[in-house]
C-alpha cells in the first residue's frame, strides 16, 4: 500500500484586551495593536460592521471611529459603516451575512485586511462567519458589547448562522486576531442583558473553579446593583476560564466532550421554543438550575451544594420559572438535537461538586421531569 | 493595560492513498482506514457526493459502493447518493452546494460523520466547502477522479465556490481526513483532461525539483500515449511536492508568497475570459509558458532553460496559442485581481533556473506584452 502522510500544525495567537472607551482619542490600545504589525499596515483596509442597537445606544460611535483613525495611523478605514440587525434575528437568514459579504467585495477587503465587528454575541457570530468565508478568511477583530459576548462567545473560536431552522447549523472554527472588551458598552445595556451574561460565569465557575463560585456569591448584591468593578472582575475571570479551556483541551471540538455546554442542552431548546424571547443567558440560568438539580437527583451532587446553586441564581435576579418548562417532552427532544449537532456519543456534563464537572452519556427522562418539578418548588420556596 | 493571551496550535494529519479500484470488494484500503478508527465507527454515517460525469463514465459505481459497504464493516452508508454537476459550473452558484447541505441535514450527517466526495477538482472544492461549513465541519474524504485533482487540488487544504463572479471568493482552509487516489478513474478521462493536469506537475517541478523536470522530459512521449505507469509516477511525485510545500511553509496562507501559483495569475484570468472553455490545466500551461518567457526577458532565466520549458509543454501536447492571448489588457487586469484575492503585497513567482523559483513584487507590463508575442513566435517555430 502506497501513501503520502501529511502532518502539520497551525498556530493561533490572539490577545483579549480589557479597556475603557476604546475609540477615545487618547486611548492608544487599538492604534498600538496596529502599530506592532509593522509599516505594511498602512496598505491594509479596515471595515467596520456594527450592531444597529449599539449604534442607537451610542450615537457618537461612528464619528468617534472616524476621528480615531484620522488621528492615529493604522490601516485605511473604509469610509462606510455596515450597520446590521442585532439579536438572534441577524443569524436567522443570510440577509445580514450577504450585506457584509457584498461590502468585503465592494471595498476590496482581502485576506490581509480587517473586518472589525462591534456588537452582541449574535452579530459577532454572524459577522465572524462572513469574515471566515470571504477569500477563505479575512482578519477578524471582535469588539463585544454585551456581558455574554465579553465573557464567553466573543473570546472564543466559533462563528455561525442559523440554517434549516437549526441554531448554528452553518459556521466554522476560526479565531479572531484580537478582541477588545470595552466596559463602556456595558453601561447602556438594559437590566436583562446586563444580568443574562452572568449565567455563563456561574456555569464556568461550577464546572472549573470553586473559589470563583464563592466570589460570585459574595458579589451577587454588587452585580445586582450594577457595580462596574464587580462586573469587570466577573468578565475577566469568566473570559480567562473560557480561554484556558479552549487552549487546553480541544480548540476545534473534534471530540464529544463539551464541558462548557453545561446547562446548555435544555437552554438551546428553551430559546428555540420561546422563539428567542428568552435571552441565551436567561435560558442558560434555567438550564444550569435543571442540570444541577438533576445532578443531585442522580446522587452525584450533595443537596447542600445544589441548594447553593439555585440560591445564587435567584440572588442574581434570574427568573427560574417560565411557562416553557411545562413543555417537558419538547425540552427532551433538545437532547437529541444537541447530540446531533455535536455528533458522536451523547455527552452531557453534570456536577459532582461545586467546581467539579463530570461527563455522563445518558439522561434519565423521568428524573429530568422530576428535576423540572423540583425547580418549581424550590423557586417558590426560596423567593 | 490588561489583557489575556490566547495561544494554541491545532494539528492536522491525513494520508493520501494511491490505489486501483478502490470500491472493488477485495480492495480493503477504505475498510482498513475505517477499522483503524475503532469500534465507534459503526455509529457514524457516510454520505457520498458524486460528480455527474464520473457516474456516467462508471455506470457500476453506485452499485459497487453499496456492495462494498454491505461486505465490509465501517460507518453506516446513507442509502442515497447525492449526484452533482461537474466542472466549474458546479461552483458558479449555490445550487449544488445547497443540495449537499440539505442532505447533511436530512440524513443527520454530524461532526463525527463523513462526507465522501468523488469527482474532479471543481466538485471536490464545492463539496469540501459544504463539509467545512455544515455543523462547523463534518469529516471530509476526497476521492479525486482527474489528473489535476489527484496531483494538486485534491491533496491540499482548500475548498471554495465562486461568488460575485469571482473565482473562489467564498471558501475555507480545511484539510480532509483522507484522500484516495484511484487510477482507474483516469482511464475514462478524455484526452484534454488527461493532459491538462500534467501542467501542475511541470509547474511544481520548475519551482522546486529539477530532477523531476528532467523525468517529465524523458517521459513526455509515454504520457502522450497515455502510459499508466508514467502517469501514476507523475501524480505521486507531483502530489508529494505539493504536500511537502503545504506542510513546510504556511498551510493556511497567512503570508503573501504563493509559489504554487507560479503561472497562475494569468491562467485564472484566461479561464474567466474564455468562460472556462479553457480547462484550468490548459490555462496553467499557457501561464507557465508566459511567466517563463517573462523570466527570461527580465534576465532571471537563461534562454536555453526558457526554450526547454516551452519545448516540453509543446511535447506534452499543450496548445500554447489561443485567441484569448490577444486580450493583453484584460490579462493584465488579472494581476490586480490576483493580488486582491490574496491580499497584501503583489507577489508573483518567476524562475531563475529550472527547479528554482524567485518572488518578485512587480510585473513590467511592456515586458509581459513582449512575452505574449514571443510565445506566439516560439510556438510557430517549434511546432
Amino acid at each position: 500500500m502506497q501513501f503520502l502522510q501529511q502532518s502539520f500544525a497551525v498556530s493561533f495567537d490572539y490577545k483579549v484586551f480589557f479597556t475603557t472607551a476604546v475609540f477615545s482619542r487618547d486611548n492608544t490600545l487599538i492604534a498600538d495593536f496596529f502599530k506592532e504589525l509593522g509599516p505594511d499596515i498602512s496598505s491594509r483596509k479596515l471595515l467596520f460592521v456594527i450592531d444597529e442597537g449599539v449604534e442607537k445606544a451610542h450615537p457618537d460611535l461612528l464619528e468617534s471611529i472616524k476621528d480615531y483613525f484620522a488621528v492615529h495611523s493604522g490601516p485605511q478605514l473604509v469610509d462606510h459603516f455596515i450597520i446590521v440587525k442585532g439579536g438572534e434575528e441577524t443569524k436567522n437568514n443570510d440577509t445580514q451575512l450577504n450585506k457584509i459579504l457584498e461590502a468585503t467585495n465592494k471595498y476590496g477587503i482581502d485576506r490581509h485586511s480587517y473586518l472589525a465587528a462591534i456588537g452582541g454575541g449574535a452579530v459577532l457570530d454572524m459577522a465572524g462567519y462572513a469574515a471566515a468565508i470571504a477569500h477563505r478568511g479575512v482578519k477578524l477583530i471582535r469588539i463585544p458589547t454585551t456581558v455574554l459576548s465579553q465573557n464567553d462567545s466573543g473570546v472564543g473560536v466559533k462563528n455561525s448562522i442559523n440554517h434549516f431552522n437549526k441554531k448554528n447549523f452553518l459556521g466554522t472554527f476560526r479565531p479572531p486576531v484580537a478582541v477588545f472588551n470595552d466596559d463602556l458598552f456595558l453601561h447602556t445595556l438594559d437590566d436583562r442583558n446586563w444580568r443574562a451574561g452572568i449565567s455563563e460565569a456561574v456555569k464556568v465557575a461550577l464546572i472549573k473553579d470553586a473559589p470563583f463560585f464563592l466570589w460570585i456569591q459574595e458579589h451577587a448584591a454588587a452585580l445586582n446593583r450594577r457595580d462596574s468593578a464587580a462586573m469587570e472582575k466577573l468578565i475577566f475571570e469568566c473570559a480567562r476560564l473560557h480561554m484556558e479551556h479552549i487552549a487546553g483541551a480541544d480548540p476545534f471540538e473534534s471530540g464529544s466532550s463539551r464541558p462548557l455546554d453545561f446547562g446548555h442542552w435544555s437552554a438551546h431548546k428553551m430559546e428555540q421554543l420561546t422563539r428567542y424571547e428568552l435571552l441565551h443567558g436567561e435560558a442558560v440560568a434555567i438550564g444550569i438550575a435543571l442540570d444541577t438539580i438533576y445532578s443531585f437527583l442522580v446522587d452525584y451532587l450533595p443537596e447542600a451544594d445544589m441548594l447553593q446553586v439555585v440560591r445564587l441564581l435567584l440572588d442574581l435576579g434570574f427568573e427560574l420559572e417560565h411557562p416553557v418548562l411545562a413543555q417537558t417532552n419538547s425540552l427532551l427532544t433538545g437532547l437529541h438535537e444537541f447530540s446531533e449537532h455535536l455528533g458522536g456519543r451523547l455527552t452531557i456534563m453534570l456536577l459532582e461538586g461545586i467546581g467539579k464537572g463530570i461527563d455522563v452519556h445518558d439522561i434519565d427522562q423521568e428524573k429530568f421531569i422530576q428535576a423540572v418539578h423540583m425547580l418549581k418548588t424550590l423557586t417558590k420556596k426560596e423567593m
